[in-house]
């Protein structure tokens, strides 16, 4: 029997942090007919609100340091205000959305970060194959469109923050053995773009040959390269494709229509 | 067929402001068998958090104001770190716990307050007849323990903050055409008391024509007269019975042992 199809989508914090974007991609999303799971991440709400607190942010190459304070504002903004501000605007576009964390239901097992070179507070790591696949299928399966928030747990009562990329890759891989699943990051680009410089310049699609010459000329770097590795290890692990587009193009996107995004492709 | 049993436990915010008290609460709600829902109120912190925040807390009648800032505060709060924390360590006791507010899964539809002599700002009135009892029971036949924030949404994208006593009361009366519903208030004190300054002189058993005695010579007072009517609403609405007690006696009120909180009835 074929699977069902399922689109995992990635919101960005740009685009969280931007209402009226937010608000335009949430009523697209609620109109998809098809099986749905959003997965968001933070914004800079999280920033602004700890330095309103007077906790100081602390990033090391790109990734925030959660200490026990930031992790409170963290669990406060992602789980709380972002989630049940998108899943009150989903439900008022007629999408069943049902939010959670990793906590709930158990869906997000992870495991503190081990202190190395950097201590990373609580941070949790996660891995596609401790995802309990077949409780979020039957959430889908019961009409609900899961909305995700990147807060994890480690099983003994303590709350982790993890990465949003992440948890949409590793739901995409764990849930490919159920459902033919479809990755798509949106965010406030339209693409990967040949010229940095240039909106237009969008590549419509990269297999892993064009991945390594594009890396190799500079094309793809900084930020965009661990979201391309994420991509390709989601695609070798039974994902079906990954699209990196725009948030506003979301219909688009999932339609498969020509320069609707970038398709990462095997 | 004889229904089954459910019990909607409420905690009340001196509970969750004592943290030592909640996880020794959490623990005993891990361990019990049956069916289960959790109902959680706010407590301090939303209070404390807007005060650092800035945003001062206006109370009427014991009731909270909430304009647009203080939502955001209580959102994060009550849905944010308070259910997740509560879900993780229910999680971590082997509990199925799923938290979710109102606006998740639709479960609790509710209407603004409509201003009148004093405007409550964006609180959410809630009635019963319109919470889908269906889509809660399948979650507790699924095997999860809801663990329920004091957030609710009006369906058109707007949060709204409800009274939790009142959610738990509105959800036992719509849950027992499903189950038989065992409603349990539990607090910080060891239930309704013949004299408030002893908190060993627990009041057994209180029915109507009790209820009505122990008001007329002043006994039940208060903060007390609220519970004790949304008390003897729910029970003269298909509730089986309504327990008011100490958090610390839970395993003792859900087997029914002897002076273990005060049992309301017909």
């Amino acid at each position: 029997m074929a699977k069902e199809k399922l689109h995992i989508v990635k919101i960005g914090g740009n685009i969280i942090d931007d209402s009226r974007a937010l608000q335009l991609f949430l009523s697209d999303l609620a109109s998809v007919k098809e099986n749905c799971l959003l997965v968001h991440g933070g914004g800079k709400m999280a920033t602004a609100l700890a330095k309103q607190l007077g906790i100081e942010a602390q990033l090391v190459n790109g990734r925030r340091i959660t200490d026990s304070e930031m992790l409170k504002v963290v669990v406060m903004v992602y789980a709380g205000l972002i989630n049940k501000q998108i899943v009150a605007h989903l439900q008022s576009g007629g999408c069943n959305a049902i939010g959670l964390c990793g906590a709930d239901a158990n869906i997000i097992p992870a495991v503190k970060r081990a202190a190395g070179a950097v201590d990373y507070g609580f941070a949790g790591d996660i891995s596609p194959e401790t995802i309990p696949a077949t409780t979020i299928s039957r959430l889908i399966g019961d009409g609900y469109t899961p909305v995700i928030a990147p807060i994890t747990h480690d099983g003994e009562g303590q709350l982790l923050n993890t990465n949003a990329d992440t948890i949409a890759s590793s739901l995409a891989i764990a849930l490919s053995g159920i459902f033919d699943v479809y990755l798509h990051f949106c965010f406030e680009k339209k693409g990967v773009l040949k010229d940095s410089d240039d909106d237009d310049s969008v590549i419509d699609r990269i297999d892993e040959q064009k991945y390594a010459e594009l890396k190799r000329d500079g094309t793809i770097s900084g930020g965009m390269l661990p979201k391309m590795d994420n991509a390709f290890h989601a695609i070798s692990s039974g994902v079906q494709e990954v699209t990196i587009g725009h948030a506003s193009s979301l219909t688009g996107i999932i339609t498969q229509q020509p320069h609707a995004g970038t398709r990462i492709i095997k």
